[in-house]
């Protein structure tokens, strides 16, 4: 999202894929400048936001609001029937907001598979060739909540599993999943499950990775076809035999 | 939007009806006081805002997310299936920017009936049971506009009109077209095209009336059934009788 040229050739590769897709996007370092202006300084535990109401209002107009609705309009300039979403449009994913226990993340929600309604994406994905572009947000209870992107990615290819072939695509800034995070030619092509087991003891993996992989690792084990992590400027072009970032599978 | 008990109010009447139903709203002031804060003032010439690159990514954020997605929350939250919308999700507005002639208005997005996807809505008012609930935005070429809530709610109603029997409700913070600003108990109960053209010459309308009454006449000549204008307050429990507010008629 923060680089231009980036964006720009990101979105002519997500238009021309010609299978049904969905795009899921967050907009935290957007929202962070726009919240330094308006001195909503989020505070952060275990490199998590904490959502408190200001901070939820903020990321309410970011994602919700200009990220979505830029990425949507580009989108339908290159002919890709674009419709955004949050998950409380539609009631598309109803989610319960994350008890307090020893921390208090505020308005954030936690989703499962279950959670998303499936019929309303069936209906726009297969009947009408609309595009869902996802802010990442859900709601409850007549309040917005704050949700991961990438869990939100994960929640709705395992919810879509049953029905579709999916692959999930996680797009970051690194070419990949690296053995060696100072090294960007340290991508680990293929990355199975027996592998990881076997590399997560050596802290391999940067802090940052993790989640993303257990993200992964559960969409696989719930019926996700395969996981594609890395760098967004080219992961959209891969063919079946896969030539750029890491391959997940079982 | 501004007082947080007229709004609960209203909520729960428009939850209430049980025909078809689509909410458009804008939210100039709560984008003029974020404008504020971020040193974003705008300008106006004629009553309408000059929405330059800045003040459209204030109106997109503050229009089409924390508005938008609040009313949706609690919409929700009401057991009404709302949606958010623009104009530029599943194209669903497709506008035309504003040609520069004496002003430029900027990303200012100007439409007409012939420019809404009725298909789209059709789908999801009948087969889906989901009430659209529009922001005050358009776009057109990659960009979004903005475009004037009265106006998307006028060119709504006419677009709908053909396939549906449409009353459109302009809710403001007056009980009615007054026929003596100073008095709100001289509300015009029956506007008929006649009264208006008799009343016109004589300046009895405030000016920030003449465009809502524009678009009144404009939807009521294009096939829409009735208009009624007033407070947004008890707007909603009006029977065919009509109890409340100024009622438009051919």
């Amino acid at each position: 999202m923060d680089k231009p040229d980036a964006l720009d050739s990101f979105l002519n590769d997500f238009a021309g894929i010609t299978e049904p897709k969905i795009l899921v996007h967050g907009g935290g370092k957007i929202a962070s400048n726009l919240g330094s202006q308006l001195g909503i300084n989020s505070s952060y535990i275990h490199g998590r936001r904490i959502t408190d109401s200001a901070t939820l209002d903020l990321v309410t107009m970011v994602y919700g609001g200009l990220v979505n609705k830029q990425l949507v309009a580009r989108l339908q300039n290159r002919g890709c029937n674009a419709l955004g979403l949050t998950g409380a449009d539609g009631n598309v994913i109803k989610a319960t907001r994350r008890p307090v226990k020893d921390i208090d993340y505020g308005f954030v929600g936690d989703i499962t598979p279950d959670d998303v309604n499936v019929v309303l994406l069936h209906s726009l994905l297969k009947q009408q060739g609309i595009v869902p572009v996802f802010a990442s947000l859900t709601h409850a209870d007549g309040s917005m909540l704050n949700t991961n992107a990438d869990t939100i990615a994960s929640v709705l290819a395992i919810a879509l599993s049953k029905d579709f072939d999916v692959r999930l695509i996680f797009c970051f800034d690194k070419k990949g999943v690296l053995k060696d995070i100072n090294r960007e030619d340290s991508v680990i092509r293929h990355l199975p499950r027996k592998l990881y087991d076997e590399l997560l003891p050596g802290k391999v993996f940067a802090d940052g990775m993790l989640p993303k992989l257990d993200n992964a690792f559960a969409a696989i084990d719930a019926g996700v076809r395969e996981v594609v992590i890395g760098d967004a400027g080219n992961l959209l072009n891969n063919t079946a035999e896969q030539t750029e970032g890491t391959l997940i599978t079982q």
